[in-house]
């Protein structure tokens, strides 16, 4: 007969194992769905790299994307790149 | 009266953007609700990176990380370090 | 009278840990000397977000750059983001 | 004749670059040196990946690492897996 106190640990140890198991899971299937939009994106000649970084931005406050990207490119243009001319 | 092109255009990007955002949301949400499970581990007494860790191991074949084990402590009592002594 | 296969093996793996160890120290050394750098631009008045990202597209091709960012406003210029406006 | 101001700006500018550029090359390189050693160990019998957590190990105080090394062991008996059996 196995010491109740371990029994009592395992079913403990057991229950957080088994939720972030599940919560894993959960959370790997998602970032499959999320893989597979990203391909049908790509396939249909979207660049998957830019809309990540458009749909980040577009959590963002608007007005401080917009500073970023001008700060950006005076940067660039002052080391010789103008990418917006 | 906007290009319809542009319309279309728009509509199609658009789509891939929701889906993707109700995506980021999904993994957000679980996220949440494994930190909270991680945190919920912690108030109890247990080590979260720890668990992390046993967690991902117990998805790993059981002999591959029990010879990985048996490498990593070979190689601290090699160099002096027997931490099972 | 200790293993003479043991201290061989010792030497060997201390041989790997202290060289490994000394191009650790290195790079966290040239890590702090980069982190102090941005630092001390930062408090000069530039933004080392903005300067990372930008010393990043500095190595690559031009044309790439370019594109990248036409591409970017034109996606969130069709969902309704017009920043160069 | 370009703007005095411009190119005040453009040199404080170059500067930073050059020398995170500079600090950044002097980290890729010591990072293919450590890649070399690491590669070396592999080739004569020693796995990286356990090497690389030794190393890091070594880093930390000793009696933390041995705590740790019985809390996983402890977790991991407990849910059925006695690696050290």
């Amino acid at each position: 007969m196995t010491d109740p106190l371990h029994n009592q640990a395992k079913e403990v140890l057991d229950g957080y194992v088994r939720r972030i198991q599940n919560l894993n899971a959960e959370i790997a299937a998602s970032q499959e769905d999320r893989k597979s939009v990203y391909a049908e994106a790509k396939a249909n000649g979207y660049d998957p790299k830019i809309l990540k970084k458009v749909i980040a931005d577009l959590e963002r406050d608007k007005k401080d994307v917009a500073d970023e990207q001008a700060i950006y490119h005076l940067y660039l243009r002052t080391l010789g790149w103008d990418l917006l001319a």
